[in-house]
């Protein structure tokens, strides 16, 4: 038996899975293994050694190791299929700009409020600040996305990168108030989501990492069969 | 006469700057539209129906328009020239991780610098603790891109994404001690700006924007023909 050309290096219900949700999507073999987060081995040189920023995810290719969530994505997508226009196709333009909007607006965005110390230190009321700040933020990011989805019957890199998200803004952070996010006020992102759902990509990352029915349109805490997601 | 492909929406030394870096190595032929930072006129309808996040730059293209500036970047590369490895090629996975890097971490750091009120409002402590903590933050990411840096003769994508970011780090907020980043304790980044410097590509952006002597290694404030960098 040959090896799969891929592993995935991930932790349950972090931005891996949106990784994993492509591979699936393309119909890719591929292996994966626990960064687990308890020990923090997102930052022991095992993992620095593939990902120098100490973040999950991170993929091995036959053409060497590939971070950043966007740029795995991208790369699959080109090499592999048909979820982006390829790039002398006119539809180029749209996917790239959201795509790094995604990436650079709305995930940042993510990591502000799931992760305050990293950018104003331990102390509650800049942590508080920042939070309520992230939040009107995140809730303009994507208002814009809602404005410019053209719901489809089959999902883009921009679908598999932003369902997640979409969850982890109703799931996350655990102990605070999350009422402020609804779905359903977007409704052609709920409807894109809900569309995710119904994929056998998201079936087989529901059983990979215990996410539960609904995981985007409802979503419980993650009850996976290894690892930790926080 | 035929009109120029593409029309670049810039204001001197914004982001729109690594735009037109890409432009002039591409020896594409472009026209400029000024965004008059002065009247806001990156939130104002004509801006927002290019790009509905009111940022700089947009450019137009055959295509239609595409903002972000990392998206653009690695359009015009794929369409036009050599600035990236090709979609087939191994050092691909290289060139994508890096510059997904540059857009979500590194950029976005300096967005947090110049605009803390974005972030976390108008009070001065928390905007304190952020600028704090994002110079600390920076001087990592810019460290990782130290170790990874492999200067060449010729520049990527990834060169003209960077180099202007180091320029801003020395320069901006003007109001500010910016002696915490040194350009020089970085030796192959140091090195590369060195190498853009001698490029006609920065040449041509000098003058189109004011940008005066040694743009990237020892910069001074921007004196452009038209428009306000802030």
């Amino acid at each position: 038996m040959t090896e799969p050309a891929y592993t995935l290096h991930y932790a349950p219900d972090n931005a891996s899975l949106i990784v994993r949700l492509a591979l699936e999507e393309l119909g890719l073999p591929y292996r994966t293994r626990l960064v687990d987060r308890r020990r923090a081995a997102q930052r022991a040189p095992a993992h620095l050694a593939l990902n120098p920023a100490g973040l999950i995810p991170a993929l091995e290719t036959p053409d060497g190791p590939i971070f950043e969530t966007g740029a795995i994505l991208l790369w699959l997508a080109d090499r592999h299929g048909d979820l982006i226009p390829p790039p002398r196709d006119p539809a180029r333009t749209d996917a790239l700009k959201w795509l790094f909007y995604l990436s650079n607006t709305l995930h940042p965005a993510l990591r502000m409020l799931f992760y305050p110390s990293l950018y104003v230190g331990p102390d509650a009321a800049h942590q508080a600040q920042l939070r309520a700040q992230t939040r009107a933020n995140i809730l303009r990011h994507v208002a814009i996305l809602e404005a410019d989805c053209d719901p489809r019957g089959t999902p883009s890199v921009l679908d598999l990168y932003l369902a997640p998200m979409l969850r982890w803004l109703q799931l996350y952070p655990r102990e605070s108030d999350r009422s402020w996010f609804e779905l359903a006020s977007f409704a052609k992102l709920h409807h894109m989501a809900l569309m995710l759902e119904g994929r056998a990509s998201t079936h087989a990352a529901q059983t990979a990492e215990g996410l539960g029915p609904t995981p985007f349109t409802a979503p419980q805490a993650p009850q996976p069969p290894e690892g930790t997601a926080t």
